[in-house]
């Protein structure tokens, strides 16, 4: 298999925002992307063939979900992740460490890792930085996340510092663990809000980086309960401050604004469930800005959900269909929606993506907010 | 559009048993078939693309769901129901009598015809003969099944006997009412298992036939709770005394088992909500039988669901990536499930077919049962 390779950026400019490329053994990644999440072998509600006519660069596979059911090992033997879902682009997994400190019961948190009961069935599990490198070395994925300690939305100051301090240890043991040749491994910075913690971590990283390089940086902590204007300004600040040779990924975000925004700073990959969640609630992204399709007004409506968009779901069926679909609570308006949310996540980076590699990425952003605010979708 | 067709037998033997089709303005049905059914405008859980591929003849659609929801009002203002769910191919509408008599509350039969509560929000309705035509013109579906009353499973012979005199008198409103031009009427047999009464009826529905055809003739009142011995009984002495230059439809019908055993009788035509509804519940259908893929032998296999299946499903995943999907709950479970259960019923009957051209039925029909039994799918 090929090496993972370096980050390629294809646009300079004075601006943070960019468009670039790397190589992974299942693909080239063109950037910015956004990355739809497959949390148990799968992107709820999508089969693979859908999933290769939306078109993601790459989509997230979840460490501690699939580690626990049906377990790596099993998926190992069944040739990694990509074979056992049939997805043949490249996948990041995420570290387990977010679902463990969000969905788990009874966490016990040591030097060592973490202990804690599964939300299936209770059992007790352990999450180590080498348990999560050694899961997702059996997942296959191409993309490897370090286990960060992932500290509530609003810690103290003080507090974070010592959780800092503890995934700066945790990330030497990630850095030590003997991945798979094609695995590139991707560092992830914490500290909240503070950017000077936030600059302080990334000096930790970097030390480590000297010494042999990370593959990519990770932003994480955000969207995760604080104010918007917050985490805006935290991104705004700091990610233009991140060695611009390695892709930079904003973890678990997020809305259509959010994407736009986060581009802008220098955000390179993105992560988020929320296309195929809203789907599952009728709740619809568009060019227009967002609908629901359970509304009335769509009952008797011949539009597609986007006259933009080119997915599948619009340039087969109308508003009035999937309103009857969401009402009788068919699956196939699961399925339809999903598509359509999907199709135009991604298509908005690859969009955006466009419109940098064309010089024309500050009028591209104000048209598509614009087209958000002004008009009834 | 093209007129319906006289149904063309393409083999005449000794046995019942035949190949066949007839032309309809959506395309040619070839025979034995099954047809999938589409309750509420979705084969459930299946988009049209991947209905295409698991190729049926033709498809169902409910008069009563989409009567009461969207309504046929509405349908017919989309072009009807094969523009509004993007189905390209030939639709059978039933009459919407079996919902009404199995559905609804508060029923009250009159001469006219039935009053009943919608299932869905309790609102008054009423479904005469005229009414079912009616919307199932407004639908635009190729095959119109007549109203009929659809007598409880075991009713006693001299009530049985008032029904069916109602639903000749029916049948006579329903051959009365304008339909489009392109969509074609079944007559519906009722009788429960007395042969003599379903004979009558038939005579009664052939003098009305003598006037001007009917396209087709369907077998009703079966499969609702008798014996499957005393139903196969009623097959076998009843198919082959029905005019054979025209389709016989078997309704609500079934199994693999049943499907076989109606073809060797003659039966054309058959519909059944059996493979969505099993495989919603992980029951899969194969050719060496059922097997139930939430069961923990499949956790570790490799193996398709059926080796001897070309469906998506069995062509791409494993039963241990599927009994994990099913486990966790995912919607891809269903999905995928859905797909391998109608590609196997629809394939059944499409073998069939083909054994049928090629003079080897009995030998196709022998070989299918002994390997339902005689092995651990």
């Amino acid at each position: 298999m090929s090496q993972f390779s370096r980050f390629h950026t294809e646009i300079q400019n004075d601006e943070p925002s960019r468009a670039g490329y790397f190589h992974t053994a299942h693909g080239t990644v063109h950037t910015p992307a956004f990355m739809p999440v497959g949390t148990q072998g799968t992107v709820k509600g999508v089969t693979p063939r859908q999933l290769v006519e939306i078109g993601p660069q790459m989509i997230l596979g979840n460490t501690y979900h699939l580690g626990l059911r049906p377990g790596d090992e099993l998926i190992r033997k069944f040739g990694g992740l990509h074979r056992f879902m049939d997805w043949k682009g490249p996948i990041l997994t995420d570290s387990g460490g977010f679902q463990v400190f969000s969905l788990s019961s009874l966490r016990k948190i040591s030097e060592e890792g973490v202990a804690f009961q599964s939300h299936i069935d209770g059992s007790s599990h352990f999450l180590s930085p080498e348990r999560s490198m050694e899961i997702q070395r059996n997942l296959g994925s191409d993309v490897v996340m370090a286990l960060d300690e992932c500290p509530a939305g609003r810690l103290e100051r003080d507090k974070l510092e010592i959780s800092l301090a503890r995934t700066t240890r945790w990330l030497h043991r990630c850095r030590d663990f003997p991945l798979g040749e094609h695995q590139g491994l991707f560092a992830i910075n914490q500290g909240g809000t503070y950017l000077d913690l936030r600059l302080n971590h990334m000096e930790q990283i970097l030390e480590l980086d000297a010494r042999k390089p990370f593959q990519g940086f990770a932003v994480g902590g955000l969207s995760v309960g604080e104010p918007k204007e917050e985490m805006n300004a935290t991104l705004h600040d700091f990610v233009r401050q991140l060695p611009r040779d390695r892709p930079c990924y904003l973890m678990g975000v997020g809305t259509p604004e959010d994407l736009l925004f986060g581009i802008e700073q220098g955000v390179d990959l993105f992560d988020c469930v929320l296309p195929t969640r809203e789907a599952r609630h009728g709740r619809l992204l568009t060019s227009r800005g967002r609908l629901n399709i359970k509304n009335a007004r769509h009952r008797e409506s011949a539009e597609p959900i986007d006259p933009e968009c080119s997915c599948y779901t619009c340039t087969t069926f109308t508003r009035a269909y999937l309103h009857h679909l969401f009402r009788a609570g068919e699956l196939l308006a699961l399925t339809l929606n999903s598509i359509h949310n999907l199709s135009y996540t991604v298509g908005l980076t690859r969009a955006a993506r466009q419109a940098l590699l064309e010089n024309r990425f500050p009028d591209f952003a104000r048209r598509t907010r614009d087209n958000w605010n002004t008009e009834e979708p």
